[in-house]
C-alpha cells in the first residue's frame, strides 16, 4: 500500500488527523520537499512531532529512481508525503501511476492548500477564481520580467470579471523564494497597472494579508517566505468590504 | 477571539492537528452545516472524538442573530465550525466582518477541500481548472434543465482548454443531494456531448472516481453523497493517463 499524504499549508501540525493515522501505521515515510515546502517546520521536528522517521528523496529519487519507495509500498505500508495536497505536482501522479500499474494499492489523503487559502485568508469568493498561473524567476525561464503567458492568464480572467492566483517561484536548490514585492515590482514593470493582494505565511498563526496597487506593493515588505500573489478582478460589495478590512486596501485604490 | 475552523472533507478525523489543539481550547464551540456538511460523521461523533459540545446554529442563527457568537468571541475563545475551508460561503467572511468591527481578534484554520480533491483524485492538473459553477436542482433555480450561466462556464473554459468544476446542489432541508448520474442526465439532455468524471466520498479512505460520456454516467451510480462531477478541458498526456487508469475512461471515449 502507498500513502499519498499531504501535509498541508505550513507546519507539522498542519496535517489532518486521518493523515496522522497513516503515519502512524506506516512502515516506511518517504517525503519530497522540491516541488512544495513547509515554511513553518523542519524534516527533524515532523519526524519528531510524529514519532518517525523520514527519508527525503529528491527530485532524481522519486522520478528516476523510484523503486525504493515502490518496493516498500509492494512489501508493506509506505507514506509519501508532500506539502500541500500530495496531487497538486504532475510528478506524484506519475507515481501513482507507476504504483497502479505494479498492482499496489494505492490512496491519497489530502492536505490543506494555498489554493484554498488564497479565496479564505482574502475573502474574495472560490468561485469566482479563473486559471492560476506561476511567476517564475528571471533567471528560471530565460527571458526579460514576465512570460507572456503570465499575463496572458491574469488579462483573459480580467476579460471574464475572475480572480487570479498567482504562485510565486520556489528556487529549493538556491533556497530561494519569490517575495510579494519582487513579484509585484515584475507585474509593475511590466505594465500591469492593478491592485493586488499579497499574502505571506498562509496557514500559519499569524499570516500577512496586505493589498494595494502594484506600484505601493513593490515597496513593502510582507514577512516571512511564503509569499503569494492575488489578483483581483471583478468584486462583489461583499468582497470590496473583505479586501479593504482584511487587506487594508485604500478606498480609493479599488 | 474568534477562530474560524474548517473540519475537511469528509468526517471526524479530517480536521487537521492545529484546527484539534484551537477546539481544545475553546470554551465555546459553534457549527453550520447548512453551507456543507461532513457525509462521513455525524455531529455527536464529532463531539465525542474531539470532546466538545457543539451548538448547532442554522442560516438564521448565523446570518440573522449572530450575537451569541459574538458574544462568546468577546468574552472568551469561541470556535466556528464549517465543513471543507471555513471561508468557502459569502455567510462565513460576513461573520468575520461583523467580528472584527466588534474588535474581535479572529483566525482561520484551514480545512481540505473538494477544489484540491478534484484535482488529487483525477489526476488533472490543479493550474488547468478555470471558474468553478454549482448546477442546482431545477426546483432551486426555478427554471426548466439547465442555467446557462452553468453551460456559459463550462464552455467558456473549454475555449481556453480548462477544466471546470461542477458543484452539485446540496438541499439540507430536504436532506438532498444531487447525484452525478442526475448531473449528468441533466447536462446530457442539455446538449453537452463530453466526456466528465464523477467523484464520490471524497475525503473517505475509499473514494470512486468514473469517467465516462455524460450519456453512460447518467445511467450510472456513484455511492453515498457526496458527489462532484468534473468537465475535463484538453488534457495533457499525463493526465491522459490519469484520466484512463483513475476514472476508467474508456480509450474511444478521449
Amino acid at each position: 500500500m502507498l500513502s499519498f499524504i499531504g501535509l498541508g499549508l505550513y507546519n507539522e501540525r498542519s496535517l489532518t488527523i486521518q493523515g496522522r493515522e497513516a503515519l502512524a501505521d506506516a512502515d516506511e515515510v518517504f517525503a519530497e520537499f522540491y516541488t512544495s515546502y513547509l515554511a513553518g517546520t523542519t524534516v527533524s521536528e515532523l519526524e519528531t512531532t510524529h514519532d518517525i522517521d523520514i527519508e527525503v528523496r529528491d527530485r532524481a529519487g522519486v522520478e528516476q529512481h523510484p523503486e525504493p519507495i515502490l518496493d516498500a509500498a509492494a512489501d508493506g505500508h509506505a507514506a509519501f508525503l508532500t506539502g500541500g495536497d500530495p496531487m497538486i505536482s504532475t510528478t506524484h501522479v506519475d507515481l501513482r501511476l507507476r504504483a497502479i500499474d505494479r498492482g499496489i494499492d494505492t490512496r491519497i489523503i489530502h492536505g490543506t492548500t494555498v489554493q484554498t487559502a488564497a479565496s479564505s485568508l482574502t475573502g474574495l469568493q472560490n468561485y469566482r477564481f479563473g486559471k492560476a498561473t506561476t511567476l517564475p524567476f528571471k533567471r528560471s525561464h530565460g527571458g526579460a520580467g514576465v512570460p507572456e503567458s503570465v499575463l496572458d492568464t491574469i488579462n483573459a480572467n480580467a476579460e471574464r470579471g475572475l480572480h487570479t492566483i498567482v504562485y510565486l517561484d520556489i528556487d529549493r536548490e538556491n533556497d530561494e523564494y519569490m517575495t510579494g514585492d519582487h513579484a509585484a515590482a515584475l507585474l509593475d514593470d511590466a505594465g500591469l497597472d492593478q491592485v493586488a493582494v499579497v499574502i505571506g505565511q498562509a496557514g500559519s498563526d499569524d499570516p500577512t494579508v496586505s493589498g494595494g496597487r502594484l506600484a505601493t506593493l513593490r515597496s513593502q515588505s510582507f514577512g516571512d517566505p511564503l509569499h503569494l500573489l492575488v489578483v483581483p478582478g471583478d468584486v462583489h460589495p461583499m468582497e470590496e468590504d473583505a479586501l479593504r478590512t482584511l487587506a487594508g486596501i485604500p478606498e480609493d485604490a479599488l
